[in-house]
């Protein structure tokens, strides 16, 4: 893990840019160490730089929490491949025609989640070889990634997921041997994303301490307290 | 309102008992004063002096809310007519044989909610009288009440819902005139209450701001942070 360049943020917080081999990714340090740390996974729809998301991560970390997230193979930063390319401008061409299109978000979707999780795993190493990282472990974000690493990563106690990305049916299947406290955040009307299926996967988790959170509104509504929200969740499994 | 006993509890909460004509009611008060308030109204399958409900009142007044509550016509300290008590024995009766029930509830639930509206107001206009009690005005618990009184009261500025009991039909109507911002806490495993019911009340309510809260088990299995997620909501709409 290289440190490419940092700053210093108010709340005392460091935020660093890293690369592992080719993985691009970000780190967020509060001015306490060891810190617990959060695996923000964010579903590659936007780079890890989108500001929503920087913000977020830097609202944790000044509240006491390690934060990290990476760009997956294809995203964000990282080069795109000439089919990566065509996966996508089909898959806007079939929104676009008000087409369906759960056959080309699993094959988009499936491998995308398939190559994040080794990358998240050396990441989660590399990390927890910090001195100002401690642990406990808790995952944020992107449900589909989640849902697989909370199954193969004993290391993940906790995790919250946001139900406005598409969960291949690989993952939805696995959902049931997830079994760590889970926080399901819902946009009740988000565009893109069926309500009845983030019901359903939250109804199928195997967690015995599982809150679906729903709020109203689009995808991109949810409010600012949900991560303060999501802050006392992971206190709750992780201190 | 004529105070009948009272008691100073840890916190430095004072718990005190009233009557307000023939209504008996509890109010704790909160060391600072005067205090915003908050209408802790129970369904009333329970008594208000059950200790689930005493002990939620006493936290929120500890965290700082004045919190009051009342019995309604027939159920707790109040005296049964020989028609609540035949009402009462027919819906165990149904409800033991497995037979349909929401002709019963509405017959039960329907006037119950009605005259009990007069009376919460009624208590409202004592309660803001008092020089510890400052408002604003929030309500808690009992949806089929609390959706009659958000639409015909404007005091209440925001209330959180319990999903766990019968809304009649009329109420359920009035869900789209409700506009306050609201909280609606579900059991996900709610074994008397179906949950299709409460998801789509959630999706009716007119308000602008509305967060679902649905935890995993079943009617009296509402996680204790649940109390706290509530003191944290009433603070963004009454402080």
């Amino acid at each position: 893990m290289r440190f490419t360049s940092g700053q210093r943020l108010d709340g005392d917080v460091l935020e660093r840019e890293f690369t592992l081999g080719e993985i691009p990714g970000t780190l967020w340090t509060p001015a306490s160490a060891p810190a617990p740390l959060i695996l923000m996974a964010h579903n590659n729809g936007l780079p890890k730089r989108a500001p929503r998301l920087v913000a977020r991560a830097r609202q944790s970390a000044a509240y006491g929490y390690a934060v990290a997230t990476i760009d997956a193979a294809g995203c964000g930063d990282r080069p795109r491949t000439a089919a990566d390319g065509q996966a996508r401008a089909e898959l806007r061409r079939a929104l676009g025609a008000g087409e369906p299109v759960d056959d080309i978000f699993e094959s988009l979707v499936g491998p995308l989640v398939e190559n994040a999780v080794p990358e998240w795993r050396a990441t989660l190493d590399a990390l927890l070889a910090l001195p100002e990282i401690g642990g406990p472990v808790g995952y944020s974000g992107w449900t589909a990634l989640g849902i697989r690493l909370a199954v193969v990563e004993p290391r993940i106690q906790a995790a919250g997921f946001f139900a406005g990305g598409y969960v291949p049916r690989a993952r939805r299947e696995e959902a049931r041997m997830v079994t760590i406290p889970l926080l399901l955040l819902l946009q009740w009307d988000d565009e893109g994303n069926p309500r009845e299926r983030a019901l359903d996967l939250f109804d199928a988790f195997g967690s015995k301490e599982k809150t679906l959170h729903a709020n109203v509104g689009g995808h991109t509504g949810t409010p600012w307290f949900e991560v303060e929200d999501g802050n006392r969740f992971f206190d709750r499994h992780l201190k």
